[in-house]
């Protein structure tokens, strides 16, 4: 059994639960903030449990990290790594984890001052990450990925003990009405969703494709829907989305011949750094949750990604 | 083999091909055409090969229409007719075919001035009811609905000699951009997808839950799409769309806890009544594609579908 000091228990044998969240959102002393433009993305943040900033990066330094995704997954080496999710009965990479210390291009734009200077300001610390992941999405038959809380995942799998990580996507294709783009719900950051049911051990081989733990129930997210409604996140390619770690999101389908891929950063606070699994799971490998060192990124002046 | 005649062959042993439409997509004269906003909305769907017709019915009868559908999806006689479909693993109704012979209100609704007019105009000719069907879809888990002209099934399993036939969804609760709604490639009923591969016996049992026969090709769709771009038909309950029969459509899945349901219509020419399938196929149920007879569908005065 969890100990009784867990707020935020999840995926025990009882009924679901909507649990007011216990922490801020944005740490930052907004008062503090001197820049009036990050001080409007933060207040945004902290109502929405999300930020897009668009065109955050140039359309070469788009250019640049798609070639260099591209040119990863084409890498029979990077095929054949743990680290790598294969499209389920195919030969294409799908997913590439710890991608920051694969590629030096991804490791300068995961400590570009653009977004550390921002997951920093969210958090109201130094960070580390999480974890990282390059996502190539090929549009035609790519699937649905269910409503989730990525904190939700994080603490009962991962350890991790508050909310205090912001998720990172940079968009590397345009996300438009039709190609299954990320859908908030704005506001759900503030409301933690304990989902019924016990997890096995290893369930992230099967997570990192299809969400099958740790799902909220129908009656939760129809809550949650009513009160926060439902938003497409529809931005150009070299826009960026922060979300809160809490914050319920998930994308429908995408039957369109558009791809989308993105490159993906969990920054946590260094004084949020994980501990054990919750009920004994053994701890998921390092490539999907870092668990030491947890030194602090240095930021990289903004001279490009190169 | 087909006979060499058939302009729009498909599912025969070679490789996909694009073929142009040989018929016209209006076949009223437009200019003879005298009510300004229907001849408008002829024009438009001629170019673009559907056309959105916004709250068409008032709240009263869409919750009319929707209680009906709802009263008719929860009785047991229902549930057990071969043109009632379930959902997978469930006990919930996700389609019931032939309802306008099931239903009085639907029968209404069928023949209601509003629809009929409309449907008479585009195809130019008294029409009758090639198929029904009342769709009801739950929301959460509602899996996307691929690519697919109605054209290249009924053609080919049907026996639909001609372009001549315009579907027609009166959509009982709101689409938006979240909830899956219907994607159209507004001028894609200008060419015809002539699909790879052959179509066993009976795939229609399968292929009202999951188009899997007639599927067009990743080229295909691809020049398509950067010819025609994709368009989501975002509308509130009680308005109504009408597509071309030969209009790529389709529609990913629906994660929202918000349902669609819809009563369909395929109206086609009494001049263009099916004949026998393609490629000595075994021709589908009565519910799915009338055979006889081919009776034209008697107008009723919009005095409500009471």
């Amino acid at each position: 059994m969890a100990p009784i000091t867990d707020s935020y228990g999840s995926r025990r044998d009882r009924d679901a639960a909507i649990i007011t969240r216990k922490e801020p959102v944005v740490y930052s002393d907004l008062d503090g903030v001197e820049d009036v433009d990050m001080r409007s993305k933060l207040e945004y943040f902290k109502v929405n449990g999300y930020v897009v900033i668009e065109d955050l990066f140039t359309e070469d330094e788009v250019e640049l990290l798609r070639s260099e995704v591209q040119s990863l997954a084409e890498k029979d080496e990077i095929k054949g790594l743990d680290e790598t999710v294969l499209e389920p009965g195919s030969n294409n990479v799908s997913s590439i984890f710890k991608v920051h210390t694969i590629s030096e291009t991804v490791d300068h734009l995961a400590r570009d001052e653009r977004l550390l200077n921002m997951a920093r300001s969210i958090l109201g610390s130094d960070v580390y990450l999480h974890q990282s992941r390059a996502n190539l999405k090929p549009g035609f038959r790519e699937k649905e990925f269910y409503w989730h809380s990525d904190f939700e995942t994080w603490h009962v799998e991962d350890g991790m003990p508050r909310m205090r990580a912001a998720s990172c996507s940079v968009l590397l294709t345009d996300n438009n009405e039709t190609n299954g783009p990320l859908m908030v719900m704005p506001g759900s950051q503030s409301y933690f969703i304990s989902c019924v049911g016990e997890t096995p051990n290893a369930s992230y081989k099967k997570s990192t494709k299809k969400q099958k733990y740790g799902v909220p129930d129908d009656d939760s997210l129809r809550f949650l829907a009513e009160q926060c409604g439902i938003k497409p996140v529809i931005a150009k390619a070299g826009s960026v989305v922060f979300f809160d770690c809490n914050t319920m999101h998930g994308s429908n389908s995408n039957i369109s011949p558009l791809p989308r891929s993105n490159l993906f950063f969990a920054y946590n606070s260094i004084k949020n750094a994980i501990k054990e699994p919750k009920y004994g799971l053994t701890p998921r490998p390092e490539y999907v949750a870092t668990r030491e060192p947890f030194n602090a990124l240095r930021a990289r002046q903004s001279d490009g990604l190169a």
